[in-house]
């Protein structure tokens, strides 16, 4: 069976997930908290509505496909085609009206990442990718995605969403990469991975990722050239412990820090 | 003397610096390096050309007035109105590819700060106020902004661009809030004051602020109902250690640890 090209179909469920989260970006919505007691994690009603619609959008295309999502769950997760979504990736930044979240909109084949798109919608971006290529559609246009080239870890930017959301132990093996990239950025979520895809981040390093944080990402800095692997250095569209690199040099100067 | 209506201009101002500045944004320009051998401090050249269009409308426009500017030092600083400029604040944002970057336009008259203006081109986002009301513009219209009437820490989120641009002493000064505070967020810069305006963020601690990282920022924040002090409570136009609050109970329990 050859692959098909779900671009269209992707686009389809970004506009349809946009318009269900808009609405909601900056209004004052009481927040909710999953782990009541625990570490605070804010859901939305905009990430309840637009899983509901990507999900019902799929369903009625595409009865065999599968679904795995941040809030509804998994279903018929081992069908040829799986969904894999996050209607809101960086919720923290969603209640605090930062504009670095997104829709993270996956496709595994066989259990293969083949497709994926990050989807801005207050900021009307698009970074989408299949492996093979990648690329930005925004207001200005369209443009090929591509890493940067950088040598090592000294001429690298590194970011993370926060060292606070690692273990003690992690967080020591991160410093070690930290102290050695020229410059290190906090905050990002998915928005992180699509500047490595760009060319304009050198290196991710992020622990305790869910798969629908990471399966759609994986297509798209692929596809511009980048790598993504686990911090062992083993496919990482299970999340986990990530490592995102533009080149293979930072890769594995990263990895060899992180092991050390 | 009554005071003068800059509004129009302050909006001329911005157009003008964002022309400067977008042709630069996600494009792989050069940083450079203003400390050789030191902290990692890119200038761009954007910063360049929206700093010497804004002092050239300045002057041709006000030539009595004075102006500050982050790139170009200090002219004609003890004049009644000053301006007070920072084309790009967040220059690691910028240079990031990330969006958390702005262009801040202060006034002060007499040494006070009467009016400012955050704008972020790509976004297309204008954030003003003058000490009594601010607002936001953007592509889906204009709305008042407000602060959030937050009762204490424990419901409180924090930002800071990074803990790392702190002293140890002042971290640890930092720490005692963060402990307190039910989210904390890094990176954001001039945007988190801003969302701090808006309602969507209820600290925000900062630390080696320059006049022109704040002035702009004090009557958009103040404007809003929030207050804007040092670390010890004094004015905080001249810059340094910087607490900005959405209300008096989370202004008090922040200063209150900070100096603990």
């Amino acid at each position: 069976m050859t692959a098909v090209d779900f671009s269209q179909f992707v686009d389809e469920l970004a506009t349809l997930s946009g318009s269900a989260i808009l609405p909601f970006f900056r209004t004052n919505l009481a927040a909710q908290d999953k782990n009541a007691g625990g570490a605070f994690d804010p859901v939305t009603e905009a990430d309840k509505a637009a899983e509901a619609a990507m999900r019902h959008l799929i369903k009625r295309t595409f009865p065999a496909h599968g679904i795995v999502g941040e809030e509804y769950g998994s279903e018929n997760g081992d069908a040829e085609y799986v969904w894999v979504l996050d209607p809101i990736d960086g919720t923290k930044s969603f209640i605090c009206g930062l504009p670095m979240w997104g829709t993270l909109i996956g496709l595994t084949r066989n259990g293969i990442p083949c497709h994926g798109m990050m989807h801005q919608p207050f900021t009307g971006e698009r970074f989408s990718g299949d492996g093979k290529r990648a690329i930005w559609r925004g207001a200005t246009g369209k443009r090929s995605l591509r890493t940067r080239d950088c040598s090592g870890l000294s001429e690298a930017t590194l970011m993370t969403t926060s060292p606070l959301l690692m273990s003690e132990e992690n967080r020591e093996r991160f410093r070690r990469v930290e102290g050695q990239a020229r410059l290190s950025r906090y905050g990002g979520d998915c928005y992180s991975y699509c500047m490595l895809a760009a060319g304009f981040v050198d290196v991710v390093v992020e622990t305790n990722l869910k798969p629908y944080d990471i399966v759609a990402i994986i297509p798209i800095i692929e596809g511009a050239g980048g790598i993504v692997t686990t911090w062992d250095g083993k496919p990482a569209q299970d999340g986990g412990s990530v490592v995102a690199s533009g080149s293979r040099a930072v890769h594995e100067a990263t990895l060899a820090l992180l092991n050390a």
